[in-house]
């Protein structure tokens, strides 16, 4: 089967351009075939703040109303994806910047509004994704770079978590190739104390995901990366690795398997 | 040969939602292999003076320094090309929407900073076109959707006139396929009275544009339009129409010939 790696870039970095543009230069020095997602940054908020939009919190988190969309949508998809593309191009990687509504490549559905309406936030299932103008794409030697806005094929787009749209294209795509998740953020791995860079959990594995659950040691925002990384796992992904952006290119970081 | 039609869409319908989708609708009616052209239209603007980002003007025209080269990259590649994508895909025509940094398929060359430096502005030739990927998605029935936007192949996305990136779509692909280009905007076509609607001029040739030139029939912003126009049918496209955006389908406005 052939080799696939699907990369997530997060937030953190994207905010960096030195790290970036590092990142970016390791990632066009990798081989075989590759899937870029990358998340939002404080671009997003920053604008926000400017034009005076209004922050809507429901139960505690973001609702993405008309207004919001129009702004993700701005600097996900406009900004943020094309400059990461122009640079991909600068360092010889052949990337085309995509949302989930281009060539209805990652269609999602717009989440419930009951018990809480979050606006115009979509949820994605794997088996929904559309391969075959991927894969072309793949096959060409290009690099697919993926903001997480998606659409509802009703003419609305939608606001997506970034971590299950890299999760939900590399369980896609694992029907075809033998496929690889590679987390990428601003710390080194997993830590088992937050505050010490070098306390990196080197393999997790699910019976070993709960336990650290059960003790705490995992919390917060690592909680739904794990989850989304362990579904990524039992649904045909072969290794999940959660690492620093600019140890793309070597074996540090965290290693999830089954 | 195949046939193919490059419609560029101007940023006066992109600002009236109502039309924007009547036009989206006639043009997924259409048959044939198509490629969109979107123009900006005010929400640049719009966003510029909420942001009080300070319009910087040389020798008459806009500069695009980094911080507009961001603000419309935003606008154009991020929200516009998007709402297109997604409502063309509502309409049944899976559409895909690129920037010229895409697939790399639009290189342009920052215009010389002497006499007057324009900042990041990108002038595309026909023959640096990359053709192979988009024959590629037109094969497979997909319709290319590009904002204005370009890069220098060195990391740097730059702005494009859109008329241009239009005509210059068009002659690259009228290497291969039989091209149509079609200008739809917000009137009937060429006027010669600009004040009356009933006015438009049905067929223009060189000979003729050089007399209605001449003759100041034909003057202001429709001259640089015409110019790109005759550019394309002197290089390779086949016919040119200058029409509104809601007569797509049908034989009104102004057609160029030789």
């Amino acid at each position: 089967m052939k080799q696939l790696t699907v990369v997530k870039i997060g937030g953190n970095i994207v905010d960096r351009p030195t790290d970036l543009e590092e990142f970016l230069k390791q990632l066009s020095k990798e081989s075989g075939p590759r899937v870029l997602v990358h998340g939002g940054g404080a671009m997003a908020s920053d604008l926000s703040s400017k034009i005076g939009l209004k922050v809507n919190m429901q139960d505690g988190r973001r609702v993405t109303d008309m207004d919001t969309l129009k702004l993700v949508t701005m600097v996900y998809a406009g900004w943020i994806n094309k400059s990461i593309v122009a640079l991909l191009q600068k360092f010889g990687t052949n990337a085309i910047g995509l949302s989930g509504a281009d060539g209805d490549i990652v269609p999602a559905t717009r989440r419930s509004p009951y018990p809480i309406d979050f606006g115009f936030v979509g949820d994605v299932n794997p088996e929904d994704i559309n391969l075959p103008l991927l894969e072309s794409l793949l096959g060409r030697g290009i690099t697919p770079v993926f903001c997480a806005i998606t659409h509802d094929r009703n003419g609305s787009l939608l606001n997506t978590n970034a971590d299950t749209m890299a999760s939900s294209l590399a369980i896609a795509l694992s029907r075809d190739y033998s496929t690889k998740l590679v987390y990428c953020f601003e710390k080194e791995g997993v830590l088992s104390n937050p505050e010490d860079d070098s306390s990196v959990i080197p393999l997790i594995t699910r019976g070993s995901f709960e336990s650290l659950k059960e003790s705490k040691v995992v919390s917060g925002g690592m909680l739904p990366k794990l989850e989304t990384a362990f579904a990524a796992i039992e649904n045909g992904v072969s290794e999940v690795y959660i690492k620093h952006a600019l140890n793309l290119n070597n074996n540090k970081g965290t290693i999830l398997r089954p």
